[in-house]
C-alpha cells in the first residue's frame, strides 16, 4: 500500500501537545497551532483553522483529553460531573458536522468504562483514544477508498467539491480518498475542483492535495459546474459529508445540494463518501439538521480586504442539506450504502468493519 | 421619472474623449480611463475595465468613432476599405456578447447612409451616433424596466446575478433595470444578489448599486442559491443577457444555467431581461455562440494575490448557454417575449419601440 495522501497530517499527538495544521494560511504556508489546553483545541475548532467534519470530530476528541488533564477534582463523581460539562462545551464548538458529537461520545465511553481505576489513569486512557481515533480514522478512510474506488471510471472526469481531503480528517481522505484509491489503481481521469466560496477549500486545499499527488486536476468556479456537466464533461460527482441523517439525507458545504440537483438533471451519478462517525441515527431527516450560520464578513472579506462595498450585509449558511434521493450511494468502510436508504444505513451501522 | 440609476454613467462622451469607469477599481475607487484612440476603447473592452454586453456594445461604437478620426485617406473608397478594417478590430475585441457586434454594424449603417457627405461629416455624424447608442440604450433600459416590473413580487425576493444594472448598460440596468423600475412604483421585495465569481460583478458592482439605490438587499455566494430556493426564499429570477438566439437560447455570465437548472426544478419563474440588440437573429440555437474562455489566473488570483496553490490550472469560461426551455420569458422593451420564441423573437424585433 502506497503512502500516498499521508503527507499531510492535519491534526497529530505531539508529546502533550496536540498540533493543528492551520488550514486557513494553506496553500501558502504550513504552520502548525499547537494546543495545550483544551481551549485551545475549541477555538482551532470554531475559527476554522481545523475543517472537515472527520478533522472536527478528532479535534474534539483532543480537546476532551487536553480539558480532562485541566479537571481539578479528587473523586471521580466529581471529576465525572465536569468531564460532562467539557464535553458539551466541546460539542457546542460547531453545531452541523455530527463527527463532532460522535467522536465526544466515544471519549465519554472511555470514561464510562473505566471509572475504577482513577482520575490519572482515566485521563490517560483519554489521551490514548484521542491518538487512536486518528489512526482508526486512517484506516476507515483507506477503506472507503477501496470501496468507493470503483465508482470513478477508468477514464473521463471527477468533479469534487470542497475538501474532503487528508486535510480533512486523519489524513487520505473520504472524497479525496476513493479519487486516491483509483489513482492507486491505475486508473487515467481527470478530477475538476469546485474552489467552493467563501473560504475556498477546494482551490486552497483540495488543489494542494491533488498537486502533491500529482492527480492531473483542473480549478473551476462552482458556478461553473453546471455548464461543464452541460457539456459532458463530467462522468461522476464525487463529495464529502458533514452529517448523514437516518434516512439518507446529506448535509454538506453549501453549494453541495446544487451540484446533487444539476447532477440529477443532467443524469450523473453522484456519491457521498463518509464514514459511519458521520451517520446520525437519532435524526430522521435532513431538515433537523442544525445549519451553522457564519459572519458575513467571510463573504465580504477575503484575506482581511473588502471585496464588497462597506454596509454590504451578506448571508453564510456555511453548510445545506441534500435530500437522499439525490444521492446515488453513500461510499462507508463498510460498503457503498445505496436505496432504500433507511433500511441499509440501519444495517451498515450494525455492519463490522473492513473489506 | 425619478433620477434613480442615473448617477452612474459606466461610459460617456466628454469633448473628443470617450471615458470609461473603471469597473475593476469598483467598489473601491471610481476612476474613469480617458479614451481619445480606438486602441484605448478596445483594450477597455479586453481588459474588462468595461463589461456587461450593452455597455461593451456603446464602447465598441465610441472605438468606432475614435478609430474614424484616425483613418488616413483622401477618398471615401480609401476610408471605406480602412473602416471595414476597424469594424472587424473592434469586433474581435470580445466574442460572447453581441451587442458589440450589433453596435459596430450601427455605426456602419451611418456611414453607409452618408457616402455623399464628405470624410469629415461622416466622422462627426459616427462621434453624434455613438452618444445617441448611450442614450437610446438608457431610454431601452427604461423601456425594460417598465415592462417588467410585473414579474417582481410585492413582496418577498428577487434572485439576481452578475451585473446586469447601470454599470452593464448606458444607465439604468436591464435586469436591475427591472428591479429598479418595481421598487419605484414601491413594492417592498428583497433582492438576493449573487457574488459571480470569479470577478464578482455581484458583489463588487450589484451590491454597489442597490446599495447607492437603498434596496434591501443580500449578497450570497453563487453556491449558496440552490439551497436558499429549496427553502422557498426566492420568487423569481431576473438575469441579463449577453447573447440571445433566435430560437431563445440565452448566453450569460457563467453560472446563470446553473440558476436556470435550480430555478426550474423549484418551480421559480426564471426571466431574462435583455434590449433587442441582444438577439443575434442569424444564429439559430446556443450551441452556436462563442464562448470566451479567459486566462485561469483569474480564478487563481484574486487583487494580485494567488488564492490556489503555484501550478494550479483553472479553467475559466465566461459565459455559458441556458436552453430557451428554461427561461419564463425574455424582457425586452417591446414586451415580455414568451414561448414559442423563435415566431415571438421574430415578432418582437419587428415591432416598434415603447411602451
Amino acid at each position: 500500500m502506497s503512502n500516498s495522501g499521508m503527507a499531510i497530517r492535519p491534526v497529530l499527538w505531539d508529546g502533550d501537545v496536540f498540533r493543528v495544521l492551520d488550514q486557513r494560511l494553506l496553500p501558502h504556508k504550513e504552520h502548525y497551532i499547537d494546543c495545550d489546553t483544551s481551549d485551545k483545541a475549541i477555538r482551532a475548532i470554531k475559527n476554522m483553522a481545523v475543517r472537515g467534519a472527520p478533522a472536527v470530530g478528532l479535534t474534539g476528541a483532543a480537546a476532551v483529553a487536553l480539558g480532562a488533564r485541566e479537571i481539578d477534582a479528587r473523586d471521580v463523581d466529581t471529576f465525572m460531573k465536569k468531564f460532562d460539562r467539557l464535553c458539551d462545551r466541546v460539542k457546542r464548538a460547531r453545531p452541523t458536522g455530527y463527527n463532532l458529537e460522535w467522536a465526544v461520545e466515544q471519549m465519554r465511553l472511555v470514561v464510562v468504562e473505566n471509572l475504577s481505576i482513577g482520575i490519572d489513569a482515566i485521563v490517560e486512557k483519554l489521551r490514548e483514544k484521542s491518538e487512536a481515533l486518528i489512526n482508526e480514522d486512517i484506516e476507515v478512510n483507506r477503506a472507503i477508498g477501496a470501496w468507493g474506488k470503483d465508482v470513478i471510471p477508468a477514464e473521463g472526469a471527477v468533479l469534487t467539491y470542497c475538501n474532503a481531503g487528508g486535510l480533512a480528517t486523519g489524513g487520505y481522505g473520504t472524497a479525496l480518498g476513493v479519487i486516491r484509491a483509483a489513482w492507486e489503481e491505475g486508473k487515467k481521469f481527470h478530477v475538476f475542483a469546485c474552489e467552493t466560496r467563501p473560504y475556498l477549500q477546494g482551490s486552497r486545499l483540495t488543489m494542494f492535495e491533488l498537486l502533491k499527488e500529482g492527480i492531473p486536476a483542473t480549478l473551476i468556479t462552482d458556478n461553473a459546474a453546471g455548464f461543464l456537466m452541460q457539456k459532458k464533461k463530467i462522468n461522476v460527482v464525487v463529495v464529502g459529508a458533514d452529517r448523514i441523517t437516518a434516512n439518507g439525507d446529506v448535509a454538506n458545504k453549501i453549494g453541495t445540494y446544487s451540484l446533487a440537483v444539476l447532477a440529477k438533471t443532467h443524469n450523473i451519478p453522484f456519491y457521498v463518501a463518509a464514514p459511519r462517525s458521520t451517520i446520525d441515527p437519532m435524526k430522521s431527516r435532513g431538515d433537523q439538521i442544525p445549519i451553522e450560520e457564519r459572519p458575513g464578513r467571510e463573504i465580504t472579506h477575503l484575506g482581511g480586504k473588502a471585496i464588497a462595498p462597506a454596509g454590504t450585509e451578506a448571508l453564510y449558511l456555511a453548510f445545506d442539506v441534500t435530500p437522499s434521493r439525490y444521492v446515488s450511494g453513500i461510499i462507508t468502510e463498510v460498503g457503498i450504502i445505496t436505496r432504500p436508504y433507511t433500511r441499509n444505513i440501519r444495517l451498515a451501522l450494525q455492519k463490522e468493519a473492513g473489506k
